[in-house]
């Protein structure tokens, strides 16, 4: 996967974004994260008036071979089972992207089992789920490459057709597992930190959890290359997002990342291309453990605190209205001067 | 103002709504947040399936005497200039009003100008402006118990219209100085805890500030009894949110409390009816000095932590699609039994 993602940097579009945001009507400051917001929008755009196109969400889909260690409170039959759920609109990632206004596709990244063809479904799978990392590499390098390529074809298809905004979620039993090794391996973080309960493990759980990533690492202690890594640890939704993410940031389009998987999944997308990060913000931060951590080491504020812990995309959903508002704001708030509003006694803050 | 709220208390139903909760396709307690919130407008509404109809944003606008103490880094001109352009529509709350479907009204509560008929105004004001607070009672209590009064017919006639719910806001210059005089009276709060930078005056217009703020408290130190308090040191806009709250839980109305204004309104409001806080939903942590400590007098848990610190009902107009995705995961998300979903391998999760 080769880099080609320009950074947004561009010093005199910042200027003219920071000058145009300080003469809304409104102190010097005072909306916030939405500034930071607003300007990095525009800097994706290239425009002082950024504005969302089609936003779609995209949730990946797939199984893991090392599920069969006991590492989650589900059966894997449920990647599955929640595969038709999605396609039925009974998730909270449906419920919550039809509220925002977002168009939602499943991709079946490569889910056990099969489905028929359906209208948000897209099948990009070359197997039914990993192999278990526990006890040889969870995936070829080559099928790591090809899910990376598939992801960034979803994009850049979504870019020709107009959309410029992507939210990104996942579905995939034991794929807190894989997400905490790739965690753990590319950000050189302890194992205790990234491995959390994910969808409600108990304490002996959460301990063999612990073992399964450790002797994991270990056994994969050379793959530390990133499509070594993600070969050996990673998982086909977690590649194919990292590709999906990629892709956006070629196409300047604006990326909606959601929780600590999809948050694995972007520290796979800067190990190829440091400036995918720029095209990237970040929903929420997670009740998962690790997550906290990982946002600490991209350097990463998110917008949303909720304790939520579902993954699907849910949270970057719900931080959907939260980009429109940052892009209303600067499109269409009055300026003191438009708005014939005095600014502070020391003069400071007028247009 | 006689207390007649009801407090929400129901076991029967909080038991039903905890079942349907975690009946939905997702791991026990993983919507966080949201989770609480739904099973709180479930309570509000009496019902398992609460929706939210004719949602609207309220900013209640008035002058405060107290700003000849030079307490805020705006002149008193721009309250009466902020309400032309919440008319014309170019404010921050009039954007994320529109963005997030609600109906959008200014009450000029009791502003030094005069205002051309408009049909987002209402108009209920008895004075032009309060008088200094710290030279005499900002109001007569006749004055404040009018004012209460007039803020619950506001609300009780938008429930006669068919809406059951509202954000509120406020515009006033100086009103954060009457606001930290109200919740250190109140909450018995220090003064340095509750008086901040407001629109962002510098350090010597904050001493200045906290010693007003001192001083007023101690010229009034008998006002101690709500609607001695209110009188003495409380803003039209602020006895008619607090009036406007207690309006609403009458008519069991779901309220989403703004910032640190909003916030004293609702230290007052459950000064004369304790039950009216089981109505109100906090949307947001402000960056304004006092508003985290009033939260936790309240025992309020807010949604967004942005670093806004704007009033006007930015951030209640922001905190909306929250409201709306609570709403909707407890009437539209599938459950377990309903998708066809197994439950965790301990079956402690199905429906």
């Amino acid at each position: 996967m080769p880099d080609s993602v320009a950074p947004v940097a561009d010093a005199a579009l910042d200027a003219q974004l920071r000058a145009k945001i300080d003469a809304k009507t409104k102190p010097l400051g005072a909306l916030g994260r939405l500034e930071a917001l607003a300007l990095q929008l525009g800097m994706i755009q290239r425009s002082l008036e950024p504005t969302l196109v089609r936003p779609h969400l995209l949730v990946f889909a797939s199984d893991h071979g090392v599920a069969a260690e006991g590492v989650s409170a589900y059966p894997s039959s449920v990647t599955a089972q929640m595969v038709r759920n999605f396609l039925a609109g009974g998730a909270a990632a449906n419920v919550f992207a039809s509220e925002a206004g977002l168009e939602f596709r499943v991709i079946d990244a490569g889910v056990t089992s099969d489905f028929a063809p359906h209208p948000a479904l897209i099948v990009r799978k070359r197997a039914h789920g990993t192999r278990n990392m526990l006890v040889e590499p969870a995936m070829s390098k080559d099928d790591a490459a090809a899910a990376l390529e598939a992801g960034a074809a979803i994009t850049l298809d979504l870019a020709r057709a107009g959309c410029n905004v992507v939210a990104l979620g996942e579905m995939g039993i034991a794929n807190t597992t894989s997400a905490a090794a790739l965690v753990a391996r590319l950000a050189d973080l302890p194992v205790d930190t990234c491995v959390g309960r994910g969808t409600g493990i108990d304490d002996q759980g959460l301990a063999r959890k612990r073992r399964v990533v450790a002797a994991a690492l270990a056994r994969h202690a050379g793959a530390r290359a990133p499509m070594d890594a993600v070969a050996a640890l990673g998982g086909y939704e977690i590649a194919m997002l990292a590709g999906a993410i990629i892709g956006a940031a070629r196409a300047r389009m604006t990326v909606i990342v959601d929780g600590f998987i999809v948050g694995a999944a972007t520290l796979v997308a800067r190990a190829f291309a440091p400036a995918a990060l720029d095209y990237c913000l970040f929903a929420h931060r997670s009740a998962e453990q690790g997550h906290a951590a990982l946002l600490e080491h991209l350097g990463a504020h998110p917008l949303l605190d909720l304790d939520l812990r579902l993954g699907e995309g849910s949270a970057a959903a719900l931080a959907l209205p939260l980009v429109r508002a940052a892009a209303a704001f600067l499109g269409r708030m009055a300026s003191f001067e438009s708005a014939g509003v005095d600014g502070p006694a020391d003069g400071g803050n007028t247009a």
